[in-house]
């Protein structure tokens, strides 16, 4: 499964496209009564980033650049699956309302390419790589960077937040 | 000209297409110093409606549905101009929230169909319309019907709202 990643934002959209490979043991012919394991923690980052626009462009303008660079990148990379933090309300409320509208534009782009959407809140990004919801940054940095066996984290922390919510997806998924 | 006038929402976006016909007078050639008049008042609805999505649905497959309905809108009665309302941030921020991803979802398809976008807050549209920030529903509906000249206003409120914004837009054109 290639899992798309994303923190919507207006200024810095971060995106990334993360591999998820199934590796499936014990397949053989059995006589216990073992289950085939399946695990599937294979992670591989194909590629991750940040849409970028400028606070002088209209808020209209900035949409639409965000949402051609997200089906440039969903048109190069096929991903089938589309993993989106949601907003956090006890943010400032300018700030959510600012948000909700990148949310608006990143939905209906991924939406439209056919992808399946899924939503996390900030907390179940943080439980499911840390075991601890209220994990700083920096926590969340450094199982980042080890799951997918990172030379060095991204230097945008909106890139960083995206590998982190493509993870946390591949663990959701139930198999 | 032809005005889209959208007032989104997530359950109900009601848009409007309205056209303003530009009728110049004194434009022969003239002896006097008088300058042509412009009489830019002549306002004709093409169509009006509203965009419906289910609760059941997710919300990336309401957003793709208010996208793909309004590109069908934009591409039939190819409007120039985009006239959105914006968010009143003194309401609910669960409401704001949403209706800022439905905002996006306009905006970002607006964008990307080459309208000229224009904003207008509720207060710009009432002054625009009745010459008072504060005027009621009632009040507005009734200058909507007066200034289109309609026989009936549509029933569905967010569509009485799509055809004041169009005529706030084309009330703010200055020539």
């Amino acid at each position: 499964m290639i899992i798309l990643g994303i923190d919507p934002g207006i200024a810095s959209c971060g995106w990334s496209v993360i591999e998820q490979e199934l590796r499936i043991k014990n397949l053989e012919l059995r006589t216990d009564k073992s289950k085939p394991r399946i695990k599937n923690q294979e992670l591989r980052t194909i590629d991750c980033g940040v849409i970028k626009t400028l606070q002088s462009e209209t808020l209209g303008r900035r949409l639409g650049i965000i949402g051609l660079e997200l089906e440039k990148i969903i048109q190069k990379f096929m991903p089938t699956t589309a993993a989106v933090e949601e907003i956090f309300f006890a943010k400032n409320v300018k700030t959510a309302i600012i948000v909700s509208h990148a949310r608006g534009a990143v939905l209906l782009t991924c939406a439209k390419m056919g992808l399946d959407i899924f939503e996390f809140t900030p907390l179940q990004i943080k439980q499911a790589l840390t075991g601890y919801g209220q994990a700083s940054k920096n926590q969340v940095g450094y199982m980042v960077k080890n799951i997918l066996n990172l030379k060095d984290l991204p230097k945008d922390d909106n890139t960083v937040d995206a590998l982190a919510i493509g993870i946390c997806m591949a663990h959701s998924v139930r198999r």
